[in-house]
């Protein structure tokens, strides 16, 4: 069982966090802490962390950058890992989390969802194995809102295949008007726009007579809670350091 | 049952269509034209039309441009529909054929795959309905050979859908470094190249939480024979004329 | 400009109807009707139907069957088209829309998704055309909590298919443990169930050397306001009569 | 550079090889060996293995049961790795080659295709990880003449998915008529059968608002040619012993 302090619980991320625990029992939110002190679940909720006496194991925090401070300093004192799920820090914050992790374990990452690190963990694998044998694409899709073209994720997995293969890279965002054969060196990156969708992130393995295709779907922002929780239980009893999803995946 | 005289019989197409005919109980090649007369199948091979005995309905053509006037001109004296399925015809046969149209039933169509053309049929449906409502995008998937970008097919399709909008549309073929939200007029245009990819087209209708998607693949040229043996079949008994796959769909 | 009248403003479909025609500039929303009076939007609600001021050309009805005679009567008296999508009506109130159907223009479909009756509609266009030429199999994918299997949708889909081609179909739901041949009566029907899949439907023609994918996917029964919208422009002016999705897409 | 000695290449997989080293320019084949010994590549074609008078590191054989055992002793004699590839071995044959194996580096595995050992071994992986957070469920595709459902690759998949979690699984072929919500322990395997698909099998991880997959597809039997040259390079200077695709894609 791990019990956790939440950071940030009635926040919208928290109370993802409150339902993605629900029906898991390994897992419990013993106390909450929160600007806003209102019960909304089974747990108290403090706005000062020092009268938290419920026991605890890990801190999540899904808060603000504001509080960021106050939350280092409680895991430090209290010696107790803490996922850092806040996004929005300032350089000076990451810094400060870095010498913290000298004092506590602490869990941090770019992309709290399992999923899209789990993604690029096998991508990484299956570039690595296949290496310049199969040719590599990847297609992004996200909503007609959205500005940037590609996502930062979609970049995120071409530099990981860059970093597994033993050849140079060079992406690829337009092909047309171009005659030319396929490089062995490219890979092409497509930024698909349209309605609502959330995010899907889809890397196509293509050789001869055979494709593998490996694919994440996120629907809403839940996702992140899920790999919140995940993180607790992989951070619960870990020695100071800095962690992140990749140590999770690989440890698993 | 529709009997068909069968002009290059011994090439790789005929062939291909004589197997795809092998187990269709409404379809009979009687006869086979080719400058090799060799008997592969059930049917005697001839290298002069005027000695063809057995009885057929259509003609079939996949043979080469140099003997196309024969069989334009064998077409128009016996009545018969000739299915024009012979690439690489130069503007001057095309314009005769049309003149011929006036004596004899032709179909000729620039794509015979049914597939192809059937997702365009059902892609324009779409479109029409939607209207604006759904963002459209087309990711085609191609091998790492092919030299141009996007593919012929894909810019039919998006000129069909083009058509069948009410709004002006602009075809996108690259969207990194542009920060801006998605126009409603876009119509995103991917083309993805590797390994052996034979040909894949996908048209997305992207709404409001909902996905259509319309998606064509071909795994060999064996398609473009089916494709001719139902167009066979079509015209048995048409009167004189001009007809394409499109005909074919709309009156099925 | 069509102008609507909706009822059942202030219920979660009510909401999403107000949503979906905020940027639209073809539709507003003049009035709602609803027990609950509270004005969350620019037009005033409603809770007896004979106050209404303000001008509408068609009547939007997500509220409840408690209320459903009340519409019908003011659809009737009225003269007004209404676009009746409440669920759980009775056979007793389906018989009565009929009836009213006679005095006033009614739409009523089963499913309010306009993607999933588009999806309908071309999957019938496709298996009439390559009728018997290609296999037909279907994948639907829905969330673990769902009771039953296949979903409604799948099986509306195999009848519509049944009714489309020339041949009987027989519906198979296991092939495991089953050594035949796939024969070409089969219409192969595939349960999927996972995660928090909201719904998926998924129809293969796969013939020779070539496939044809339609699928639809919703994230959210916001899909639902969305085909309400559409249908109240198609109704506006419409004479008297039954009308359904079936309708609108055929007509568009 | 690898130099192999490819035992039955004249048949369709050893020519199958031949074009599949074509351009690789760290695999040459040396020397062949069959009972037809045409050459029609650039290198000669023995029909008895003492007469090899070119060097190589290893022996890949596509041959036939009934030449099996004289690979096997001359792989043991000059203590060269051999890549096995021949189908249809007897368990009498496999012993022997277990028995070789102790004193001559064997390769040997149930599929030779890289993709589907691949996608086994980043399947295990994500379920290790996802451990009953994600329901799991398989569709494979194959054509209408297959007799057999599920594929053997399919439970393959299923069987290393349930050794590499840590809860019981049940494999569930149908779920229509049965009225339940769908239990963590299920693997649900869809066998879906329609035209000439050479090979499809969809591993489908379904979370909370998240999905991934992992997919792959096969468009002919020159996959197991790949797989096979990929063994090949990976066994030059192996020691004795038995090795299979699962040491091939951890070691790499």
């Amino acid at each position: 069982m791990t019990n956790i302090l939440l950071s940030g619980a009635n926040g919208n991320m928290g109370r993802a966090v409150t339902r993605t625990v629900e029906n898991n029992d390994k897992v419990k939110i013993t106390a909450g802490y929160d600007i806003n002190t209102v019960k909304n679940s089974d747990f108290p909720v403090y706005d000062n962390l020092d009268e938290v006496k419920e026991p605890f194991d890990v801190i999540i925090d899904f808060s603000h950058p504001s509080v960021f401070d106050s939350i280092l300093e409680f895991s430090v004192k209290t010696k107790t890992p803490a996922v850092i799920c806040t996004t929005g820090l300032s350089g000076e914050q990451i810094s400060k989390m870095k010498a913290a992790s000298k004092k506590a374990p602490i869990f941090f990452s770019a992309n709290m969802s399992l999923g899209v690190n789990l993604l690029i963990d096998l991508v990484c694998k299956a570039a690595k194995l296949l290496d310049g044998s199969f040719d590599i694409e990847i297609i992004e899709k996200h909503h007609n809102q959205k500005l940037d073209a590609p996502s930062g994720t979609a970049l995120a997995i071409a530099d990981a295949i860059s970093d597994a293969v033993s050849f140079d890279t060079e992406y690829i965002y337009d092909r047309h008007n171009v005659r030319k054969k396929r490089d062995k060196s490219e890979i092409g990156i497509h930024a698909v726009r349209g309605g609502t969708i959330v995010g899907e992130h889809d890397v196509i393995f293509a050789g001869n007579d055979e494709i593998i295709e490996i694919k994440h779907s996120a629907s809403s922002k839940e996702v992140f809670a899920v790999g919140a929780v995940k993180a607790a239980v992989f951070m619960k009893g870990k020695p100071c350091g800095m962690y992140d999803m990749k140590d999770l995946i690989e440890q698993s």
